[in-house]
């Protein structure tokens, strides 16, 4: 598989007050601009869109078709926090399937209007409502993975406050990126407990925001940019929604299982990638994932964070965005958000937070408890 | 295009006592079992289902995969009422693709555990919220279509009586149908106005359930049947989700589309359709499509109402299932539950409902108030 991202947008992530079909509109307009393209050229639209409960508006592919004001094929896709990254592989099978040549994938949420009660009750949506009546919530699941990878692998909470160090500092250099603060390891060790070992600043935020992709064939590339970004590979898999179903809670199948089928697909080993967009949910879903993804063995997650071997000059940056921890997490945003960041460094374009002289990226887009994966890998 | 259906399942329409996960599990059992297959012989599943708001659970991907007990390529998609039909057509696009051989497709809602003033607001969504923050709903809607078609074309409120005395009629016979009652015109005409012209008896129902069709290569068929039915063609078109953006609200534009694509896809013509599901949310909505599908022309659809050219024995019968109106609606289920409908026609297996020699067979599903629409054409 050879496809071209040919072209992005991305809204600053935050609150912000534009609505949803407006946000959806300006990232189609910029992805459409960059590429001195108009609505004609697309074939069809895949919208990632996680909850409309944050909005009361289900049926956006219409909302949309309104605000462009043409009618078109578009798609809503949905799969918990991993919805971009589906989204993505749908739009990349529709060109396979010869049906369209050019489709644009956009990521939406709206999540800032809603009162942070009622916002908690609609992320616990995508976990398993048994494990929810009991009185999980999302940061409660993953405290309990934290604890679960401390007992195993000896993992602290300084490892784990050293990854939302790295990417708060990351995002300094981000401009679309929801907070520009930088934090220390004491701050974050001293910042309020959520759900034991995760605090505030292990946590991800509540954000308004949207992201597009414009992909192609790689003969219909050059109609739209001279220096377009390849998908190679991608690999999805759904496991178990409930945690207490898995074997073990210190690692996600799911992208273990994504991860090999993409790397399969393009021919490539983790040691070839030289930037990946993790999702960092919560610092654990980072560190877990590392491993997963097979970056390191497992349980050596925290060895990687110590050596500054993800930091930006390191030799496997991860999430040089600021990742979902400080650039912000619009649930549905989030998967094609990723994509952005790895197209703009494969293309040299990420100005002072350029990774040198990255060839490939890697995107990984988690849902729920890591029961959905999305792992997507990309050349330039 | 040339994919193969291969098996169905089914539940019963109404309120159930099942969750959803576990009428997903039903539906998705019933088909592997009258293919002889297990999943294992599934490459991946497609989800079609309007809203969380029903359930207070998204992630239906991964609650499948935990019924399953087993880790797949799970998709959910959403596109309003229509979400069935584009679920069919994500489907038929990844078998294309070449990624996947035989695919699941299923329809599932769960919507009667709701408070009826919460389904009202929750149907909503799938509505413009400009035109629903100004008092209207569902019903209201269509009722304004229904008020222009009758002042265009003439048409009165004992056309759309006679489709809900069709529709009942035809549900008699189809034991899997939540209303097995008939009415007589009279009964539709003295029911209970709703929003003027449409009265009680001239909309579909709140319902749960869940329908699956299982669709594989032409070449794989075999393994599981010996009497597959083809998917031909299918056409989807996404159009303002407002009426008040519509050139003219007695037409579905997108039904037009959608039907024009499909029927190029294939090489036929209305009048080669032996038998027709058409998505009747409001009698005025078959009435539409029916003209707008192109089995007559624009204008005329109250002629084959009165001549009975629609009936189980008319030359193009439509719902004979009973329709959403009378088969029940639940919104997710609806676009898939016509696919098995078709497809048990053209199998020759629809018992005393039977259309006679049904040799090509047509799906119409939209979503709104017709701003998303999916036209499939079968063949035994």
């Amino acid at each position: 598989m050879r496809l071209a991202i040919v072209s992005t947008g991305h809204t600053k992530f935050g609150k912000l007050s534009k609505d949803i079909g407006n946000l959806m509109l300006d990232v189609c307009n910029q992805a459409l601009s960059k590429a001195n393209a108009d609505i004609s050229a697309v074939d069809a639209i895949y919208i990632s869109n996680f909850s409309s409960s944050f909005t009361g508006q289900c049926h956006l592919p219409a909302v949309l078709a309104s605000k462009l004001g043409v009618d078109k094929e578009i798609t809503r896709v949905e799969s918990a926090c991993a919805s971009g990254g589906v989204a993505l592989k749908e739009a990349a099978i529709s060109i396979l399937s010869g049906l369209y040549k050019t489709v644009l994938v956009i990521g939406v949420e709206k999540m800032c209007d809603t009162p942070i009660d009622q916002v908690t009750q609609i992320l616990a949506s995508a976990a398993s409502q048994e494990e929810i009546k009991h009185g999980a919530t999302f940061p409660s699941l993953y405290a309990l993975m934290a604890q679960r990878h401390f007992y195993e692998f000896g993992t602290t909470e300084e490892h784990l406050a050293k990854i939302a160090v790295k990417n708060h500092k990351n995002a300094l250099n981000n401009p679309l990126a929801q907070f520009h603060k930088e934090f220390t390891v004491e701050d974050v060790l001293n910042s309020r407990v959520v759900a034991s070992p995760l605090k505030l600043l292990d946590c991800s935020p509540v954000s308004d925001g949207a992201a597009a992709v414009l992909m192609t064939t790689e003969e219909c590339a050059c109609k739209f940019t001279d220096s377009p970004v390849y998908l190679i590979g991608i690999g999805h898999d759904t496991g178990t929604i409930d945690l207490k179903s898995r074997e073990t809670i210190s690692t996600m199948p799911a992208v273990k299982r994504a991860s090999a089928k993409a790397f399969a697909m393009c021919d490539l080993m983790p040691q070839d990638i030289d930037v990946a967009e993790v999702h960092d949910c919560f610092t654990i879903a980072e560190l877990i994932e590392i491993e997963d993804l097979g970056f390191c063995d497992k349980g050596m997650g925290k060895g990687m964070i110590e050596e500054g071997r993800t930091s930006i000059d390191g030799d496997i940056p991860i999430n040089p965005s600021g990742g979902l921890k400080a650039k912000g997490h619009p649930i549905g945003a989030t998967g094609v958000s990723q994509v952005v960041e790895i197209a703009t460094q494969l293309r040299g374009e990420a100005g002072i937070r350029q990774v040198h002289d990255a060839e490939y990226g890697l995107c990984c887009n988690i849902g729920g408890t890591g029961a959905t994966a999305v792992v997507s890998i990309f050349s330039r």
